[in-house]
């Protein structure tokens, strides 16, 4: 069997479970996901070792200790696995929620259903975690799931899908609801993007090089998760107090994530008692400062920002300064380098706080707090399976309700159309 | 200019447009559609004169008799443009709409907020009036429009564009707020399907060649609107009178649009009695019916339906007939050769209308009514820009709602994550 063939076959047995899945009751998949996790945790050292052979691989072929930590697990992370497990499996079913349902002039009662997707494809890089943490929500959401992990992760994800897989079908879930494409060659993605008949969904987790893949190359529609040039605008009518412990906060509680600001852009009424004390701050978390020419010249250990540095994601301990003369500038920044991720102001002015809240696109604007906020648990929907920074079917966080489609149902009594 | 940068600065020009429009009031949205409405009928002249020229042509190029129809503009034609027009400014705006708001432990309160999409482009075929409508409601939805219809209309969109641009220009409206691609070359719905970077959403309206194409070489977002093999399934306790009124409209009210039906599964059970009363129904209106061999034996008349029959939207006067054992059965063909648009069942058995409401994957799903049932005007939802088969970000008929996207605004007050 080609690598053609095999994916194709892998999605056919998918899109067969999805059928089944649409329609399996609630208390099923709950037992299915506690299942999954008592599995994985009386699997600890199957799994373990088989980790041991990604980690021998990946310090063999000199992975750097950073993607190495994503590749490691250990018993806590094992332990935190089956515990996302168990808390998807508290969480509400979207499936079935009578969205709307209304009564036409001609005695048509429509209502808006919710339904699963169908069978979503993920493909995502090194972290052996994201394999339960997707089959979880696609299964709860009631869809199946193809999982595409990367190559350095693939003794983990067999050893994983085949002890939640076993679990889940025993606990009553149709066979073929998890499936893990084996096949780490570049060329069962290529097939997998163009599977139109038998995928609904697409959604890559990972760094901008894999997501712009998928964009570029599917025919499956694509959910675009992931880069974010987030800004803070500090107002001249700002609590400067407070402003220095959200910037802190955005910048340096987890710089690699997508929801950390890269660039600050303060208003020019402030900047000269303001950048002195916040860079004061910011130097002694060991935060590299870059910035315009003003903020240079207030900023003495400040490097210079060069158009480059306005439009880069850093995912590190690195912010560029603005120094802007207004909102509207502040505006225009964002317009021009955002990413339309997480956009903040701090500010006490009316005005300009609803300007900011009405103008800026992005899937999540703020005032007044830390753009750290932007994720699933943060915001309060219980999990996410990624950040959507398109405008298409799901912006910003996506939970379980971001998995699912709807269709319309139509109880007549006998009506045609006139 | 070569083509690419004359697309380019189109979407640019669009795009520029769009940062105003997500921010404008609905008073100017509304005046600016009436004023639209009665600049077109003020130009009834200059559009039928343009109107004359494309016709002309397309009897020059042999377009067929249903080609040519569609192409047609009259002065009623120009009058029902205007008057989707004011219709359009009669419905709710969807922007700015608070679709949920809650408040987090940490006080943050979170608001999911309706916004307009952005972008919209529309690749349509021959109608005009396509023009007017999709600029209707991307306007009602806070978006901007790149048009780019067929080459066979060209001098009668050149036309109403004009008008229609100038007269909302003039009411308030952004410059750029309505763009029409003028290059009618297919080079250049090539670079437009590529403009990620400029255009949130393409949305193909026409035949299936046309939708295709898009869906296969789009890397911008698609809405994929369109074929409808759609089916309705006698069960053996139908109310078979009021069936062949069913059948008959979804058949015959209008068979060449995506919601006639073309394949109709009758139960065994039946099939003796009920064939012969309907098939002298449906010949007496000039059907012509293929049927499986039973149906066959039953209907003299009919001829027999081939594998390619069950896969075809004929879109014409010609229905496909196929006895089934069951229920199952029934879903099973549905599954098999359905496009997920829309699907009934006659019936006044309980567990079998609650099955297919359930089971049947489509966007819309009826028990004891036609299937024609399935458009924006029929279900309520004022106006539609098409129905869309997929199931991501919108299923079914699109109104203006299916038009927009979210953003998350979050009044803080100087939370920070922990």
């Amino acid at each position: 069997m080609n690598i053609n063939e095999y994916v194709i076959e892998k999605a056919s047995i998918a899109k067969a479970a999805a059928r089944k899945m649409a329609i399996i009751d609630t208390l099923t998949k709950n037992k299915s996901l506690i299942a999954m996790a008592d599995a994985l945790l009386q699997n600890t050292d199957v799994i373990l070792k088989a980790n041991e052979v990604d980690m021998e691989n990946g310090r063999k072929k000199g992975l750097s200790p950073s993607l190495l930590d994503r590749l490691l697990l250990d018993t806590k992370r094992v332990e935190a696995m089956a515990n996302g497990l168990k808390e998807v499996a508290a969480l509400d079913d979207p499936i079935g929620e009578v969205i709307r349902m209304w009564k036409r002039p001609n005695n048509l009662k429509v209502g808006q259903i919710r339904v699963p997707l169908g069978v979503i494809g993920i493909i995502y890089e090194a972290r052996p975690n994201v394999t339960v943490d997707a089959a979880a929500l696609c299964i709860k959401s009631g869809n199946s799931v193809i999982l595409r992990g990367g190559s350095e992760a693939i003794n983990s994800n067999l050893a994983i899908t085949k002890i939640i897989s076993e679990a889940a079908e025993s606990a009553g879930l149709p066979k073929g609801t998890i499936n893990l494409i084996e096949n780490t060659d570049r060329e069962a993605v290529n097939v997998l993007m163009k599977l139109n008949e038998y995928i609904d969904v697409l959604i890559p987790r990972g760094g901008a090089g894999l997501i712009n893949t998928v964009v570029k190359n599917a025919t499956v529609p694509v959910i675009e998760t992931g880069v974010g040039i987030c800004h803070i605008y500090v107002d001249d009518s700002a609590d400067l107090i407070n402003a220095i412990d959200i910037i802190v906060n955005a910048k340096t509680q987890r710089p690699a994530v997508c929801n950390a600001m890269e660039t600050l852009l303060v208003n020019k009424n402030i900047a000269k008692e303001f950048l002195p004390k916040l860079s004061k701050k910011l130097l002694s978390l060991n935060v590299e400062l870059r910035g315009c020419p003003i903020v240079q010249s207030i900023i003495k250990d400040a490097k210079p920002a060069t158009e480059q540095d306005w439009a880069t994601e850093y995912l590190d301990l690195i912010l560029s300064i603005k120094v802007v003369d207004s909102l509207d500038e502040a505006l225009d920044h964002i317009y021009k380098y955002g990413t339309k991720h997480s956009e903040a102001i701090l500010t006490n002015n009316y005005s300009n706080s609803q300007r900011f809240l009405n103008e800026v696109d992005a899937a999540a604007v703020y005032v007044n707090a830390s753009t750290r906020f932007t994720d699933g648990g943060a915001l309060g929907f219980g999990a996410e399976i990624g950040i959507s920074t398109q405008k298409l079917h799901a912006r910003g966080p996506m939970g379980l309700k971001e998995l699912t489609s709807s269709k319309y149902i139509i109880y007549g009594e006998g009506q045609i159309r006139e």
